[in-house]
């Protein structure tokens, strides 16, 4: 089960730039890629949330970078998730490069929820509960590590 | 009013690739500022014609490589515009090297007109003017190069 | 060995604009995902490539877009490869929506061979062998659909 | 004076996602117009520094959404810098729409300096008199604001 908390992303020639590394902005889209999957781990999409009126914007993202991912490598993203105080998500990731295992990167999104006209709400009930399942795995996952 | 039809862009770190010259996908986001600052030439903006409704989605786009653009540059866009038969729109634009003049890439996108579920239309009676305008501009500039 | 010529990505919100569907120059990107995997089908890397100092730019890029790719979805991408004339490598693509088959873009990109300086060059005898190699599995697949 | 340490970009419709609004990795790349733009505001160019083998690698990123930026705004980047401890430079960032001055994300990035193979060093001297300067400009700016 851990196993699935797990996403990985090639990296791609267009990521990279002229330093000859990954640029800092992609790394925010592999953190995308890290919380959409860890939805699917609970057996839902975020897509399907937004049919049914219920967003996620982005609030506050961090990143620290250890080590450049470079062309080709295979990044792995871990991802856990909490739920904050005031109605705030949070999403933690650390991306990891796949062969050598070394740590690449660290950081967190903050999310709020809100409906389709952007007004910020409480997740809806069957939200909250798949975020709690979401936050009971990732709590689970931790005390293993 | 020639002046006009030429946008600027300068390269961001995060256009190129460790090539250490511009990703190429990313010379159809330079076409885009283009046909967007088209658009303003003839005193209209892209998002206008959207907020009525009427969409442009791309059809086909081409572009041929003759120079790398590289970090810093400032890339000029010139684009011109022609009304294809089967209503269909067509752009042509030519991306220089502000510094040398040098021709960095030439390429076209052709366009549908579509209301917003996507459905193609013909172009309303006053986008279809805008269009001729855009068109007339066009081929002066043309005979005066 | 026709699966291995398929590549698999996943359409992320940030691939997407406000048309609700992906943006155009992000195919383009789905395009290079397929030619990177076509040289694992025969054994080998881009990037092994580029360490020997052979560089292979994109020096026209064509995508016709037939329906839109939307978050979330899976694109299948196809590729095939074969040598043009004068020192011309020619790769075509066909992207697919995963879930329903739907053909969404097809289009080709030529590239060219280059040294680290980027001077164009024939191709070292043991890349020509790779490639050929590459036009053989494509033109087999080809016979086979 | 104050002015030059603002620089403007227009959302491109490849900016945005199909919540409508620019994608939340976009930002950085804003930022890093801003500090790109605040290297030209003392004469100087983050390119002529590279040229002398002096990198600045991003070590953290943060950025605060406060309000999204649509498609066509004007976003108006401020940037500041100040040295930190531990050889760090760091800039802040606000973003704001130019049409109604709301205040859309605020952020800094945090950077080494390194050689050309990624050892991280002190600035050469000339390097530390321009951040020296750049540093009283921001300080200058902010106390008048």
């Amino acid at each position: 089960m851990i196993e699935s908390f797990r996403a990985e992303q090639r990296v791609l020639y267009g990521d990279t730039d002229c330093m000859g590394v990954a640029y800092y902005a992609n790394y925010l889209k592999w953190f995308e890629i890290g919380r959409t999957e860890l939805f699917r781990t609970v057996g839902s999409t975020y897509r399907s949330w937004e049919r049914r009126g219920c967003f996620l914007p982005v609030y506050e993202a961090y990143c620290r970078y250890h080590k450049p991912a470079r062309y080709d490598d295979i990044i792995r993203i871990e991802t856990t998730f909490s739920l904050g105080g005031k109605l705030r998500l949070r999403f933690t990731y650390r991306l990891f490069h796949k062969g050598n295992g070394t740590l690449l990167a660290e950081g967190y999104t903050v999310h709020v929820c809100t409906d389709k006209d952007g007004r910020v709400i409480k997740p809806p009930p069957d939200l909250r509960k798949l975020l709690k399942q979401m936050e009971e795995m990732s709590s689970q996952k931790h005390s293993k590590d």
